[in-house]
């Protein structure tokens, strides 16, 4: 704790003061320094220790207990909270390591359905909550840049898309450790897109490629749509894919591609480590297979940094960067971008086939909300919000399903995985729920071979007393499946 | 030329009175009842004759000096000219009816790029003029929408696409004798992804698809990035694709699908006639083969009435329509939609597995263009003004290019196809054009074979003074080439 150390890290334009504060306790209470039920330092203690303002520390103390992690008790102090520390994790998952074509399509579009539906709880697609998007000032955006250009639209875009916003893009990927020029930058129509034109260069239909399981159906989807078998690897809910087992499975077969969330996977909120993602890179490169990266929950990280890309470890152009503005801005604009790396020109020349290039204005609306400069401050509140409903959430999971149910610990996002006892199947569980006015994602979409038949995927991004009764009632609907 | 004749007419709701008056007087100059030179009757005697206004007949006759039909003479009348009349059409296309690969994406991504250049006389790519959309009153729709909307994109829209849009659609589907529901619509990315989509869904790699020749150049490609193989069907510039040539080639060959722009294909202008269009319907439901039709030049005919979709003589859900409102509203803002059929379930799968959906914001501001009604105001004035540069450029290539030209007679839309003497090389002439300040489309893009090499299209959308002149210089310089 050398005065040194506060020096060296005012210094990073990107953390604020307080978010850094707050990370250094949470990383004493995780390596033990604090145990559950520990007070920490006084306000006014940490503030002499670290030479800080009262002030940063009663903000990162806010931020801990928005977070769930601390409590105040009156008179007394500030407590560690037992922070799902009591509910055991879902270990490193187990999927059959084998090529395979995917299936369940029907029961993915089933629950992708459901979002439409204003009737129903919204727990099951990955929806962000439209109270935590920016629409008013997105809306102004759009305002502006059509009275700047009364020609706006009036020609067919490049493939690359508009130079504005690629060159915020841009801006904002060095933050992920990454250099990008805009030239480097495509847009897309969200990020499903991205990686669409990504599978669709690297891959020719019959290929296999490598993905985390569980992985997020609408890439499984993908991979079915382009007649490709998926190979799935065991993955850790907190590291992510498993080094070791991609490793032996790519000794052991014929590999085209590799595809992972390395940021907040989906569903897992994993989290991999940087070693592990230096090493991804460098095991892809070795082996010359491309690395199609998504990115797409990066930014809503829970942490005090924002967690680095696998690009920023590329030294060959081999991975295929992709995100999008969808689940921080706006998944009805549709705009998501990939950096393809030295598949760059494929990837333009299949833009351009596809669909010419994404929409105009509304990639220009979301380019100059990036230019108002509000976005960090937005994502520094909606960072926040979804860390303390992902909390709320996986303890209210903790404490009304069933005894020996595990749940993740996402370090980013806003979904969580249950893993329920190895009876409840959830795919009745969905039927059930939808009964009672509550949408949810089954296990066995997020499997090649439906897999996870007794998990669940529930989205914490609409959090309220209403979701809490919700979780309550699909413990005791889990609760009530026979054995 | 009864009065009950004319009653009928002004009973039909969608031909403006002074339109119907046009086109009868065009029909009688084609069937030679007037000859080249000839007078037709005075304003005073023909509104006496057909018991309309003089004013009617006054705007018939500058409908009909505007498209380079008649003249008007002082103090004497108005005369037929020689409308294109002395110059010869091309024959029926030749293809090699055999089904092949396509080449040739590189030329056709230079000349698009060339589109992105300000410093280039547009006479390549088929864009629009900006000057000749509603950008203004688009701009104004964008913005009330997202006025009345406050949520507008807050959330991912199904995949079919935003309903109003939908119900516009329909609505204008009538004009073209089909009748659509909404839920039968989904709305894409252009009509380039609803071709797209089309082709994914009713083709496998290797698979053969039988299309007009020549052929649009992003069809071609988009036949080639899906690993199809193209079988070239000799097609008739007025006319439209041969169907006894089909036939035969159906019956010589394994074909997966056909491919048609039967209202005025890009680059030929041809429209197919009605019993054409039945009688591809019903060939196509005989033989099983889906027929995806794209129409996306289909409201800008010349003529007095808007033609026919074949989709409007499909009794099966065979016929899967394509079409946007690039070419009459705004390119850049990629709205586009398809009306798939039998195959509309697979569309919509697909449509969600590559990108989720079309964005919103810029669908919601081309409805509310539409439900506001100036869209068939707008298409008049457009009409009008691409029938008289498409006679004018014809004019002009006619005068300027060498002897044994030959030009198309386009029926709507605004692009021309120039048949040069043999020895003309087009991909040459392009790269001399270029340097002299103007882009052009050479013949072999629209071909999978490169045939068509003496060939090029010329886009008439932006005639000028300063056209006139391109096309002069461009006739000097392919007379310079060497035989």
């Amino acid at each position: 704790m050398a005065a040194t150390e506060i020096t060296k890290l005012q210094a990073a334009p990107r953390v604020n003061l307080y978010e850094e504060v707050s990370g250094r306790i949470l990383r004493l209470i995780d390596n033990g320094v604090y145990k559950i039920g520990d007070r920490i330092p006084s306000v006014r203690a940490l503030s002499q220790q670290l030479s800080v303002s009262i002030s940063t520390v009663t903000e990162a103390y806010r931020l801990m207990e928005d977070q769930g992690r601390i409590e105040a008790r009156p008179q007394s102090g500030y407590y560690v909270r037992p922070y799902l520390a009591h509910l055991p994790e879902p270990a490193t998952s187990q999927p059959i390591v084998e090529p395979t074509p995917v299936g369940n399509g029907e029961l993915v579009m089933r629950v992708m359905r459901d979002t439409a539906d204003p009737r129903l709880l919204q727990l099951g697609a990955a929806i962000p909550n439209p109270e935590l998007l920016p629409l008013g000032k997105l809306s102004r955006s759009m305002t502006a840049v059509l009275r700047k250009d009364k020609n706006l639209g009036s020609t067919y875009d490049a493939p690359l898309g508009c130079e504005p916003l690629r060159v915020q893009i841009a801006r904002r990927a060095l933050g992920a450790g990454c250099t990008l020029t805009p030239d480097q930058v495509l847009t897309t129509v969200g990020g499903a897109e991205a990686l669409n034109l990504c599978l669709q260069v690297v891959c020719r239909p019959g290929d296999t490629i490598a993905i985390e399981s569980p992985m997020f159906y609408g890439i499984l989807q993908t991979i079915e749509s382009l007649g490709l078998k998926a190979l799935e690897i065991p993955t850790h809910p907190r590291d992510g894919i498993s080094l070791e087992a991609l490793r032996y499975a790519l000794d052991q077969n014929d590999v085209r591609a590799c595809l992972v969330i390395p940021n907040f996977s989906n569903p897992l909120g994993s989290c991999m480590p940087d070693e592990n993602k230096k090493a991804l890179a460098e095991l892809a490169a070795e082996r010359g297979i491309p690395l199609i990266e998504d990115d797409v929950y990066g930014e809503l990280y829970f942490g005090h940094e924002r967690p680095k890309v696998i690009r920023a470890f590329d030294k060959t152009g081999n991975v295929l960067l992709c995100s999008s503005f969808s689940k921080t801005v706006a998944p009805g604009y549709r705009v998501g971008w990939v950096a393809a790396g030295r598949f760059q020109a494929q990837v333009e020349y299949l833009k351009f086939v596809r669909n010419v290039s994404t929409p105009v204005p509304t990639q220009m609306a979301v380019a100059a909300f990036l230019e108002s400069g509000g976005y960090d401050h937005h994502l520094r509140r909606i960072r926040r919000t979804y860390a303390k409903q992902v909390a709320l959430m996986a303890q209210a999971v903790a404490r009304y399903f069933p005894e020996g149910t595990k749940v993740t610990r996402p370090q980013g996002g806003y979904v969580i995985w249950v893993e329920m006892p190895a009876h409840v199947d959830s795919i009745e569980l969905y039927r059930v729920a939808l009964h009672s006015g509550v949408t949810i994602a089954p296990g066995p979409i997020f499997s090649a071979r439906g897999k996870y038949r007794n998990f669940v995927r529930l989205n914490a991004a609409f959090w309220s007393d209403k979701v809490k009764d919700a979780i309550k009632n699909l413990g005791r609907l889990a609760a009530e499946m026979k054995k």
